[in-house]
């Protein structure tokens, strides 16, 4: 049985707490908060703390806080015996103070509070600084999740700012839709079907394979009647989005 | 009962007929193709022609063919009784003879020979020229869908640019994620649930809402360090899309 203590209170603590009560082989012994706001979105039956002096003994202790804060608040652990893993997509591991033993367990996933997800099909990207402690997380990992990837520091920022294209990107490209369609009296939920089946598309098709549109085709004559009826930063990226599809498949 | 001829033999006809066949209130009286090559993908019970001459006499006429076709095209049906129309996100209206009675059905949607889709879920922008030809088509749209909605061909015109961005653009994204995980080692089904569920959510929530990420939060640092990790084409649509999301929540 792997004891984990959970710090932090977020959106990734609040799904990283249910997954961990429901897997086998783990056991969810505390979690810390400072903050009392999300208590409702935890499992009552969780012992909780505000106070690092009071942290149980634990193999791991997984934090979950804003990228910005985890140097400093892991300043404060110094004292634990345990594996110190944090759940950033773009932290160095070595943000983790020098005296600890250091791991990251990050999940390519985007959480809110709203959306029930299944942890089990939630990838994550695993790392440790010294190799003995690779089986523990890695342990730990599959107890989580279907799908586990061994990626060092450098290859977790890369993957980081994949996702900030896939994830980031593509929402704001249905922001944007999403704006012309009710400049225009338009219904959103006329492109609703069609941004799903995009995403869908992917599982069983490469991007590549699944491009179409004007840009794609060069279809010159309709990319630049749509240019014409732009403006601001919706024209900028339409043009240069177009464009880079051009140079793709020219 | 209505009568229906479906001329082109491209992915849009290729739903098109399947939907058309499982219609109540709605009979495939005839297809026409110049090719034969899509011919496995359609019931062979369908009569087929590839003939204009020899077109049955139809209460609807469907042309599902390329944008830029749609207008020489329709010169040569110009001795049809029925409602002519086309299928096109793009193409007005007039672009179908002008001695015809003239619509457009535009389904929103993007069609692969080898997905199956459920036509009911694909929502349908439809017009007419004449107005006592609208309820016809609009019987016809109801048959095949359960989202029946009526543009002018200002409004199509919109909404096909937002699909632009909310299909074209973000399959894009996908793509350029995937170049980024196998330029670094990176299986790209890491990014799989990640792109699926940031579609899903905009079923139930705002792309507004739904919008995180280093932008979103202005976290300059680890923008600045993505720009630095990229080049090209890449960085200047991160920078541009970037600066359009600081800009709107700003």
């Amino acid at each position: 049985m792997i004891k984990v203590v959970l710090l932090g209170a977020g959106n990734v603590a609040i799904h990283l707490a249910t997954a961990l009560r429901e897997a086998r082989d783990v056991e969810l012994i505390q979690r810390f908060s400072r903050s009392t706001k999300n208590n409702g979105f935890f499992d009552p039956l969780i012992p909780v703390t505000d106070d690092l002096q009071k942290l149980k003994e634990a193999d791991i202790y997984i934090i979950a806080i804003l990228d910005d804060e985890i140097a400093l608040f892991s300043n404060e652990l110094g004292h634990l015996k345990g594996l110190v893993v944090h759940t950033s997509g773009s932290v160095h591991i070595d943000a983790i103070h020098k005296n600890l033993r250091k791991g990251v367990l990050y999940p390519v996933q985007t959480f809110s509070k709203e959306r029930i997800l299944d942890f089990r099909k939630v990838p994550l990207a695993i790392e440790t600084s010294d190799k003995t402690d690779f089986a523990l997380l890695h342990k730990l990992a599959v107890n989580l999740s279907d799908q586990v990837h061994e990626t060092n520091s450098r290859q977790r920022e890369k993957l980081h700012i994949s996702a900030v294209f896939a994830n980031n990107f593509s929402n704001y490209m249905y922001l944007l839709a999403k704006e012309i369609c009710l400049e225009n009296e338009l219904p959103f939920d006329l492109l609703k079907p069609l941004i799903i089946e995009t995403a869908g598309k992917i599982t069983d098709l490469d991007p590549y394979l699944a491009q179409t549109g004007p840009a794609k085709r060069n279809d010159k004559k309709i990319v630049e009647k749509h240019l014409l009826m732009l403006e601001g930063e919706k024209k900028e990226i339409y043009n240069i989005v177009s464009r880079a599809i051009r140079n793709t498949y020219s």
